[in-house]
């Protein structure tokens, strides 16, 4: 990833080697602010409260998190404790328990004095893997854009993509974003229409930020333009991350991802998600087993926005709402799903 | 309609006759803003600018305007020319030109000094049509709310709109929401998911301010939600309005419905139109040749709210952006479209 001009990682240990720092993406794309988490609560607080957010950089985040709590008690009950109060943190992202899992399964057998290195030691490890994973399933998708690029020669690839699922969700390259970037740095011309992603506005916030700081050409739109840009033909394909894939291979991701997909199906638009093996959930039978985590409903009748006087919160209607934070697309509307293993036509 | 406990219109002529008052919905729902259009570039202007917007309301307020240009200019080249400069205002909705056709038809065969007058009076007769035609598509939908209340008499009925294409956007009632109105006056439960239609956010500021005023039950959402909505059971139909229908059924209306219109053929959720017979343009075949505004790209990326000192608008992006207002729902993926005449399944 490229960030102000600079190759770097999104999430990193501390130089004294016992933190990480992270983006608060809460400040992006008007301040890049990198905060050091010190403690596991305090990476409970980064996850719960969304300053970094994506199904894999909440994996990663809370890997190191249980690191920081062995570094505090290494003991049964401390690990126990932090492994449940970190897997509380968000309720959808499958990748946040595999993580966790991960982690104590590695250091669960070992005296308790070994377990806080070990655990650092395992969460490095996955942020290395998440990293390999993403630019692998860069390489994977990059074969689909060429294919894409061959038919029509002449113009740039369009690509339509919702939410954020780039570097900022992952430790480098992102998922979904992994293609575009490859393709885009492998000289292919490529233009992505970015959903603004309500009610967070993920994608113009920090997918827009991303690409501008690549330097990919691309444009934002609202999550309603979507079937009309396919309708009219200006997209060639859609490629989005996920939180969750079930066993029949439904797509659990951003609210408004599912009316992408029932729109790409419409126009015979390929809809592709990408994804690391860890986002599989073959536990879950289908979609409609997957909890939708219900946010604050505040984050729908406010936005918020740099103003005269820095970042600032205007409210939208004084009548209630409803914050559903996630959807599921039928695995009947997914073209392929692009893993680090390969496209796969189905799971 | 009642606004701040008072039955009312959303449009009328001015005390001394020669002008209108309108609601600014610019400044809504936060502060209820009478102005007095009192010429054609006034008019020209109000729409223009969406001081007052909505396909009929659109209509009827170009009428009143082309009035107020004969009072000025009863000639030949007067009228031509407040015909052209009305017409411009807007390119998409079809009731522009029919209203502004309507009252040119009425006058261009009387001598200039009649035609001020009968303008005036086609003007009013235009507007109380409107109203007349509103209440009687509510009549007409109010029978299918009441079939779906008999289908789960234990539970309020569920309804998503989209935009708004209530009393704002008319002359009273509203299109999609005169069925609303009519069935909460009826006593029917009835609960409205209320599209917070970006970008200009109609729904969240216009609709559901609507809603509150009237006291019906409703909840705001963002346009990414309908989907996941209908797939959990929670809507019972959709109900949007139109800017025009094309010959062959094909319905041109706010960026985003094409999306629920999708997703509510998926779930098996109805899905209808409401349109007075002035919406239907059979001289458009299809949705195809529909000219699609594209609007400031500003809207997109700025969002207006109250902030603490006042109406304030914030930046979400630095990045380039679209804003088309318009996509087409194909006539396949509409269940029936509620009109004045009656419930058509076809048109």
């Amino acid at each position: 990833m490229i960030l102000e001009g600079r190759q770097t990682r999104s999430i990193a240990r501390s130089d004294d080697g016992r933190g990480v720092r992270i983006l608060d993406q809460r400040k992006l794309p008007w301040e890049v602010c990198w905060v050091t988490l010190r403690d596991a609560p305090g990476a409970a607080t980064a996850i719960c409260e969304m300053w970094t957010r994506g199904a894999p950089m909440i994996g990663v985040t809370a890997a190191y998190g249980l690191a920081m709590a062995l570094d505090a008690d290494p003991g049964d009950a401390g690990l126990a404790n932090a492994h449940a109060m970190l897997l509380e943190t968000r309720p959808t992202a499958i990748n946040l328990r595999w993580a966790l899992d991960s982690v104590r399964a590695a250091v669960a057998p070992l005296p308790p004095e070994a377990r806080a290195d070990a655990a650092w030691g395992r969460a490095d490890e996955i942020c290395d893997e998440d990293s390999d994973l993403c630019r692998a399933i860069g390489e994977h998708g990059l074969a689909l854009i060429q294919a894409l690029h061959a038919r029509h020669p002449d113009r740039p690839v369009n690509i339509l993509t919702h939410c954020n699922a780039g570097w900022l969700a992952t430790v480098d390259y992102g998922t979904a974003t992994a293609p575009i970037y490859l393709a885009h740095d492998a000289g292919i011309p490529i233009h992505v229409w970015v959903d603004e992603t309500r009610p967070r506005n993920q994608g113009a916030l920090l997918t827009a930020f991303e690409l501008r700081n690549h330097g990919v050409p691309h444009t934002v739109v609202t999550d309603n333009a979507g079937g009309l840009l396919m309708m009219q033909g200006k997209v060639d394909a859609v490629i989005v991350g996920t939180d969750r894939v079930t066993a029949n291979g439904d797509v659990c991701n951003k609210i408004g991802t599912y009316l992408k997909a029932l729109a790409a199906h419409d126009n015979g638009v390929p809809f592709y998600v990408a994804l690391p093996h860890t986002t599989f959930d073959p536990a879950t039978a289908t979609g409609a087993e997957v909890p939708i985590e219900e946010r604050d409903a505040a984050e729908v009748t406010c936005v918020s926005g740099m103003g005269k006087a820095g970042i600032e919160t205007v409210r939208l209607t004084e009548s209630p709402a409803a914050n559903p934070a996630f959807d599921i697309t039928p695995a009947r509307l997914v073209t392929a799903y692009i893993t680090e293993r390969g496209v796969l036509d189905r799971v």
